[in-house]
Parts: C-alpha cells; structure tokens; sequence
C-alpha cells in the first residue's frame, strides 16, 4: 500500500505538522496523529460538520458531503471525519473551539456536612485501628504477617484480613520504626476485608481521611473530596468532560470508542479530566493525592463504561444491553485514579443501558427513594432520565431527547458558557426582543435555558402557532425566510460577537419539539404504566446543574414539564454527586443505592407500544390536550 | 558536593565507559551506573574479594583491605565494593567469570506425571465451565456480566463469582462472537471465586490448561510447565538465578536488597531468569506464556521475600522474623510474571527464616509427611535445612553451613561446572590422587562432590588426622606448607587449566568442618530435642539437585551424613518443585502445604544451648564419638 505526505496548517496557532500515512486513512485520524487538536461533537460520524477542514491541495476524497454546501466544495472544505487521503495533500485547519472555563458551580451545594442528626460514622467502611503489637523475640519468631493478623483478631475482631502485596512490602518497616505501635487502616467493606494500609503511631480520632465522590457526566465532570471522619465536603471541583471533544453525546462517544483505539482514548481523556479536579481539590486543602483512600463513582452508564474501558458498543445497539450495570469493587491503580494506589474505588450500580448509577444515587439523594409520597426525580443533563415512585416502587425510563437543549442540533446553539443568550423575553406588541447574556457581552449563540424561554415567549406572544409554525403576518421583520426556510431573528448581527444574525429557525424549533416532546412522552408513560395521574405527582424532583437554570414557567408553558404548582418543583443541583457521598460516608447508603438499581422497574420506551403516541400527542406547544397545561391555557387566554 | 569523573576500562570485552558520580560514591555503585558488569558474590561486604578491579590513576580510598595483601594494594587493587571515590580516577576491570551454562537435569524427574491412581483431577482449582446463555432481548435486557453470573449460578451452582477488570472489558465481544455460548475459565479455590477468563465455544474436555511449578533455588531456579487436565509435565527448564551476581548466600542478598534499590534489582534478577525459563518451556510445546493460567511458587523465605519485593532484612536480625510466612494469593500481573495477567500465583508458605516454602512443599513430595516411620529430610542446597518426623510429627531447623560445598570460602573451590573434579580417589600407598573433572577437560578447581571425595580419602588415607590436620611424616611431596599454611597439591598446575597448583588448604579444611559439623550437630540437636536416637531413623530423604551428586559413603566417612545403612538413603531430587508441582495440580496438596506448615515445630538453633556442644563434638573426622560411625571405624580399621 502506497503512503502519503499529509501536511497541516492550524489557522491561529501551532506550527505545520507533516505526517506519513497509508491510502484509505482518515483526514481526523492523520489529524491525531499528527496531533493536531480537532473537535469532533458527533463522534467522527460526520453529522455535526464540526470537523470541517480546507484542502489547499492534493487528493482527499470526500466520502460524505452531508453538511456541505456545493460552494463549501468548490472552496476546498471537508469534513475531517469524512476525509479519504489518496495522495499527498496539504490541509489548513480552522481554529478549534476553545471551551471557555464558566463552569455552573453547584448553587446548593456550598459547605455540605451530613446532617447532625444522622449516625453515618460507624458505618463507614474505613475503619481505623489503633494496634499494640508484641514485639518479637527468639522465643516468639512468628512472621511480622501473622503477628499483624492475630493482633488485628485480638484487638479488634476482624478475621481473615486480607493485603496487598505493596502493603505488605511495607509492613516489616513500619511495625519496626514505631516500636510497635501502629494504626492498621481496614476496609472492612470488601470481601474479603483488607488491610489498606498501616498507618505510624496512633493518629488522633479527628484527623481527617480522605475521600472522593466522583459524578462522570456526559458534559460535566464532578469531583468532591470528603472528610471521612467529618462527613464534610472540603472541596468541590467540576470540569467540562474531557471527552467531549470526541462526541457531545453518548452515542457520538459510542461510535468513537468502537474505531481503533478510541475507547482507551476516551478512557484515558475521562482519567485525564478526573485525576486533574481531584489535584486542584486537593491542592485547595493543601493535601497529596495520594492521601485519598476512598472513592465513589457514578456516571451514566456508557460514561461508567469508558470510565472502565469496557467496551460500551452493545448499549446502542437492540436490544440495549450494557456489558455491565453492577460493576464489582476495583482499586485505583486498577482503574487509573491517581489517588492512594489500593485504594476501593467504588462504581455504584446502573439499570440500564440508559439508565446509569447517576439516577440510581439521584433516587436515593432527592428523596425519592425515602418519600412516601409519590414523586417525579428527573435529571436534567445530556441524557433525559426520569423516575416515578415513592420508597414503595419505582419505575423508570430514558427518552432519548437528543442534545438539542445543550444547544446541538441548532444553528445557533451553544453551552451555557460566556457569550450565550440565558434568557429572552419578547415585546407582545413590537415582536422585539431582550435577551440576557452570560458575562455581559455581545451574544454568540443560544444556550439551553435561553432556547426554553426563547420558545416559549415565541409562543405566548403568537410568533409561533402550537405547531411550531411561525406567523409571518405580524409583519415583524424578524420573522422572515432564511436560507434554511422560516427563522426568527433572535439578534442582529450588529449586534452580536461575530457580525452575524443569531436566528432560530424552524428546522431548530422541530429538533426542540422533538427533545421536549420526548421528555413529557417520558412522563407520560410512565404514568400510565403504573395507573397513575401526572397531576397527582406531590414533588417534581429535578437534578442536573443545568435543571437549576430552567425557568419553570417557560418550561411548562412550552410543555416540557408538567403543569403543577410551583411549590412542587425543587431544584436540587447535582443528585448524583450527592449519591456518590451518602455512599463514600455510609456503607448502608451504598447499600440502599444497590437495592435501589435491583428495585427499580425499567420501561423500555422503544418497546413500549404507548409511546409513539404520546410523543405526536407531545409535539405541540403546549401539548394536544390543553386540559393538562391549565395555567398555560389561561396564560394564553389573558394575552 | 564536588563531582568526579571516573572512567572504567573492561579487560577482554566492552568499551571504555565514563561516569560523573559525587564525592563519597562507591565504586560498585559507579560501575553499576556506567553499565558495566561486576560480580559480588558476598553482596558488597568486602568479604569475598571477587570485586577486585585496579586503580590505574586517581583517588580512591579503600574502606577494607581484608582481602589484600599489601602488594596487591601497591599493585593498585581495590575492592569495588569498599573503595570510595574521593577525585577522578581510572580503573581497570578485570574480566569477570561468566556462570558457564552446565546445569545439572533432575536425573529423576524425567516424563513426571501423577501415578494412575492418584484422583487429582477433580481438586483442581481451575474449573472450565461451558456455559449456554439466552441471548438478550428486548423482554430481557440483563447486562452481560449478570446474564453470565446467573448462567454460572444455575448451570454450574456457582455463587457470588467476581470478575478482574481485564475479563469485564472483554466478555461483551466474547459473548457475541460466539452466539452466547461459552467456556468459563473459573478459580474455585479464591476467596472470592473469580472468573479468570471467558473461553470461545467448548474446548474439548482433554485440551490442555497450563500452569507452572516454579522453584527460586538460591543458585538455580527451576520451572516445570504443567498440563494440569493431564496433569503431565510437559517441559522442565532451570537456570542460575540471576541474583547470583550480587551474593551467593542469602546473607549476601539481604544485605544487597538492603542498599539503595538493591531490593529492586533482585526482585528484577528474579523474574528475568523466572520469565525466560518460563519463555524456554513455552517454546518447547509451541506455546505462548499467555496460555498458562495458574502459577505456585517456592523457595526459601529470602527467595520468596525477593520475588515479592518486600524487604528480606528482618530476616538476618535477631530475632531473625521474616515479613511474611504465608503470602496470599496474587496475580501474575502484581508480581511481575510474565504469563496471563489475571493467572493466580500460589506463593506456598514457609515456616521461619531459614526454613520456607521449598523446605514445607519437599515435606510433602518427599514422603516424609505421609510416612508412618521416623524419616530425616534434607535439602542440601546453598542452606542447610532439615526435617525430622513423620506424619504424625515434624520438628525442623536450619545450619548456617555456609557456602563451602557449594565451593565457596575454599581457595581452589567453584560451582559444579565444567572444569571442576568432581571425584577424587588417593592410592593409600603413593598418596597420588585421581580426579574424575566434570566435561573431561584439565581441571580448573573442585565443586561439592569433589571436596567431600577429597576430604574423605585424605582421612582414611592417613593425610588427615581427626583433627583436620595434615600428616607430614607421610613424606608425600603433595603435602606441604604454602602460602597460607600446610596444603595438600590436588592436581599440578602443569595439568590444571590455568597453570596453578590446584590445591586444598588447612584453611579451606577448617570451613568444610564447620559446614560438616553444622548439618550434623543440626541432625543432633533435632533428635535430641524429641529424645529420638538418630540410628532408628528409618528413611533419609536427601533433595535437592546436588543431593544427587553426593557419594554416601564418602559423605559418612566425614561425618556429614549419619552412618546408617545405604538403603536407607533416598535421593529425591528437587523435591521443591515437586511440591509446587503437587499443589499445582491439587487443592489438597496445597492445604496439605499449607498444614505442613502450621503444624512443623521450627527449632532456632541459635537459641538452643544444646547446639554449640552438639557441634564442637562434630567438628572432627567423622565425629569426637567414633561410635555413632561404626561402619567408618571399621572402615579406619581396615586400612
């Protein structure tokens, strides 16, 4: 097979990289080698048209030209992901989107202590032991080994511990440089219990051990790190996932991880993103890694299984199955978590394929799981995952809604970061619009909560018609024919940071119609599956830091929640990496979440033969049956 | 700290090498930075004086001049391991001996195989298990690794069975691949049951499973690769330890392990010689290292410490306490081995300091165990260990015989290699010696067998009196006073090899009685101390490889081995690795190890008031107590 001369030119910054590779390779996969940075959200499917290079010259055959324009071929444009190499060629590469820091803290989440009245101390599955230890002599030449363990069966009841082996390498110097006097740290949660380590002299009662709650999310990765004596969060830390430059959901990430190497790559930016915010927590608190000696992880399930590097292909695939929902306990060198290297590392169990150990820890940390009324937990994040019931039964499904509220699948869609229009509200007369911006400066695009309000003030104010048409005889000349058909003009480009109109068109309002339609078809369902009305529901639980941003009433004005009164909405921030740190405190949290995933009733909603119609039934604003949005029915009326 | 360069030029082979090492370094160390190979059997104590090298130019000041006469130290001779870098300088290295690869074949192990009535099989710890799953559907979307537990629940009643993380990542491929029906490769014998890997389809019930029996002898490390459904041994390898570099004596290794990394590097030394032995026998039998799955391990307890890498230096101080007795299992891939990385390694257990794993797998391969009669065990290797008992009772301990039959600590003294007498015979008469040399070439020294045929003839010849003394009124030319006192000329240096008179000196003589009389008084002291006369024992059972080599007669007549009659020796060969073997193979020999070991009564003959009589009566020619050797005295009486 002949080899080719690629050459790169990144626009902005970086010198030209050349690299040799065969005929038939990818332009993105030369581009890696090359390393060269290049964004690719949809995960090299070539869907997104992120990728996009300019050949200069040479012979690249475009093997898709889906998201290209006749003109963008005339000027040399290509989908990286889409790109054959046939020859020598030379490629200049646009400047890469650059995720801008602005991460959403945890509003509710400051200084979290495990409240006074609740005993998680004695169940912690650390224990500390102080030991006095007879020292041997010529009359009493038992092993260092076995003298450890009949002190430990003596002093403190545990039988049949267990060491590893680095642990045991360092027991003869410790027992001997303290004369004795040694603390064993046990994990007397794994089976069979297990010598962590052994401490020197006795430390106090108060010092801290340390250990970490760690949320994967699809976008956002959290990291808390926890005072095991305490019970106090000492740090918080959260990151965009490092992954997301290979696919912006979890399908993009599925089909990345299937080619070549790309799981071990994923796995690796997953490491690259965890082991970075456990460093800066840890560097708040003045601490090594290395102190770390536990660690709790939840994530949606193809995020615990590039976590793992278990090969995540099958979840995307009927009929849905995942390699492994209930992960056994692993140590940290196992997995790659440059914490303390015996560390327990702790993957809570999933449910299914789409239904991950974040909602089975989110039950159990909104309150569902505990409640004797009936509630709605939703976690509002890349993926729609959503639970019915009370701490009698639980039923849950995921609908997959699609990234259109994390602004894909919209033109002029964005993450919630600087530049992003939050908020819209619309003149009912003039048409015109007011939009807030995320730092106060000229918009580049529209973010999640933005796109709800957006919608819906269109909606109450007649720009648009319950179908999602737009009403060009209000003679606004914000409503006009774009070039992909009718839009609304959110911003002139006079206006914005980079000159050109931000619009929503109508291709964008039927991809929201979709996400939306998909979530409340969610509701739906599963409350009909178990008999139940919707409007009965006592508590609408949303987690997600993005939920805390919603406004509730845009979002039942465009359907997307139910209509209850307000006082039943809570907004609870991040319920999964609260999850993870009742389970890093209390084994019977961990315990009760494992129960839980064991519990919890799954509904497959492609199998469900209700869900297509109640998804049409969805596809309006507010919905087919206004009888079920009646403060939207009387919103409406009043305008 | 001032800087120096020191520049190294290797006689024979190599290049000049240079390194830049502070004020203060050693020598060694120096050599060791710069690549270049020397030899320390005694492990850096300037006791040996094999590290010899010679400074041409330069600064170094020696710590030791124990082994130097003052000519040698005009000549510029420094020991590396004493001379310490004070300025630049020059040394010369000389060539250093090559370990010639003659090693001795377990002439009794030959085509090893379980007797046909020995019931093996089913105690074998490794199970494969066919299993016939459901595939998943839409009704029934368990995740793999629980639809996999359920299938081993019910088709083989097997419970709460873990996965390591290598074999999670892979069972979703494997199970597609092959239409969900699969082997599993189950240990049964770990606490928890670990699957250790998932094999395609249904291997016919006669293919083979690998394992390996591995014993690190302080010289040789042998390795026998193991059908374990046939149960055949299908290759043998040994090889030195590549630890021999640094000590030839376990003293010597603690000693090294203790200095910088030493302990790394020996624990490296180990598993390179581990690994290609492992590598070899794969070769053998077309098989790659990856294909054995199960592993068990002996070796005396500084051996089993190395391979570990935990630290050995308790074990050479009062109270002499190893680190561990009994490891617990691990995987190859913790402990460096070189086969499949989630194969179980068997570490079997040792009972003290001086007396491990090789010494409690040989009880049980040995016979003594099983034996109703009175039967004495030895391992005569580098260390003195022995066993007296039968299955009723076992009492154990170990002489510090030192190296001398191993040709250390004796002037003309070398390993079993080419070039070494093995056996000498002496006209009672002329006083004429003649030698039987290993490869039938000039000699070049004399190795265990040949030292005991040599001290044995000199004393019934008359050279030697009891006492060890030479006889000058015999009027021989051979025996004469030499450089360092009275000597007897083995062979003339014009038939030697090198050119020197090979000879045995009143010096060397002392250290072979006090090895002799170390291992006698040990036998002493054992039947003393459970009041058993040492003429009823019934069985002698002499393992390890050199054990082969020793002529009976010749060893009773210097009072080494008790005078009983020859039927009632037994030479076994490597009993040790025939213990690996059986616990290889079967859970019940391995628990029947692991009891050999609780249930030994451990002697410390450093602790014992009996011992230092025992052996001041031992150190002469056969023993002060002619009676204890009736066949030697009418031997004496004869000639």
């Amino acid at each position: 097979m002949s080899e080719h001369v690629l050459t790169f030119y990144p626009e902005g910054d970086g010198n030209a990289q050349s690299v040799r590779v065969p005929t038939g390779t990818l332009v993105a996969d030369a581009l890696q080698q090359a390393g060269v940075e290049i964004n690719q959200p949809c995960g090299g499917q070539g869907r997104c048209g992120r990728c996009v290079v300019q050949i200069e010259s040479g012979a690249i055959r475009r093997r898709s030209t889906l998201r290209l324009t006749p003109q963008d071929i005339e000027e040399g444009f290509a989908l990286a992901c889409q790109g054959v190499v046939e020859g020598d060629a030379v490629v200049r590469v646009p400047p890469q989107e650059k995720i801008s820091r602005r991460l959403t803290t945890d509003r509710t989440a400051a200084a979290v202590a495990p409240p006074p009245d609740y005993a998680w101390a004695e169940h912690q599955s650390l224990k500390r032991i102080p030991l006095t230890l007879t020292p041997p002599s010529m009359e009493n030449q038992t092993d260092d080994w076995a003298r450890l363990q009949t002190a430990l069966r003596r002093q403190a009841a545990l039988e049949d511990i267990v060491a590893p082996l680095p642990v045991l390498r360092k027991i003869g110097d410790r027992l001997r440089q303290n004369d004795w006097q040694v603390t064993a740290l046990v994990d007397t949660g794994s089976q069979p219990k297990a010598l962590l380590d052994l401490l020197p002299g006795y430390p106090r009662p108060e010092e801290p051990m340390w250990g970490v709650a760690v949320d994967i999310g699809t976008t956002t990765v959290t990291v808390w790190l926890v005072d095991l004596v305490s019970g106090q969060v000492r740090a918080q830390t959260a990151e965009y996932n490092g992954q997301i430059a290979r696919g912006e959901d979890v399908i993009s990430r599925i089909i990345y991880a299937s080619k070549n190497d790309g799981g071990e790559e994923l796995r690796q930016r997953a490491l690259e993103t965890i082991n970075a915010l456990i460093e800066t927590a840890c560097k708040r608190v003045r601490l090594t890694p290395e102190q770390i000696v536990k660690a709790t992880v939840v994530g949606n399930t193809t995020m615990m299984h590039l976590f793992l590097g278990i090969p995540p292909a099958s979840i995307r695939l009927t009929p849905f199955v995942p390699a492994v929902n209930s992960p056994p306990p692993f140590t940290a060198s196992e997995v790659g978590l440059k914490i303390y290297p015996q560390a327990r590392v702790l993957c809570l169990p999933g449910v299914a394929s789409y239904v991950g150990a974040d909602i089975t820890a989110g039950a159990l940390a909104s309150g569902l799981a505990d409640s004797e009324e009936v509630c709605l937990f939703m976690d509002v994040g890349t993926n729609g995952e959503m639970v019915l019931g009370n701490r009698e039964w639980m039923i849950t499904c995921a609908c997959s809604a699609g990234p259109a509220f994390e602004g894909a699948g919209v033109v002029d869609g964005m993450r919630a970061t600087r530049g992003a229009i939050e908020e819209v509200w619309i003149n009912t007369t003039t048409y015109e619009p007011t939009c807030r911006v995320i730092g106060g400066v000229r918009p580049r695009g529209l973010c999640g909560s933005g796109l709800i309000s957006l919608l819906a003030e269109m909606f109450i104010t007649g720009i648009l018609d319950k179908a999602g048409n737009l009403n060009f005889s209000l003679g606004s000349e914000r409503i006009r024919e774009g070039e992909h058909g009718p839009e609304y003009v959110v911003v002139w480009g006079e206006e914005t940071a980079h000159g050109r109109d931000i619009v929503l068109t109508r291709v964008d309002i039927d991809n929201l119609l979709r996400a939306k339609a998909a979530i409340y078809a969610g509701f739906s369902v599963l409350a009909g599956q178990v008999g139940f009305d919707l409007q009965q529901v006592q508590r609408v639980l949303i987690g997600g830091s993005f939920g805390q941003y919603i406004n509730v009433e845009k979002a039942v004005q465009i359907g997307l929640l139910p209509d209850l009164p307000w006082e039943r909405f809570e907004f609870l921030g991040n319920t999964a990496v609260r999850g993870a740190y009742a389970a890093l405190l209390d084994r019977r949290a961990e315990e009760r979440i494992r129960q839980i995933a064991a519990r919890m009733t799954y509904l497959e909603l492609s199998a469900d033969n209700t869900f297509y119609d109640a998804f049409m039934a969805a596809m309006f604003l507010p919905h087919t049956d206004l009888t079920c949005f009646p403060s939207v029915a009387a919103t409406l009326n009043k305008v």
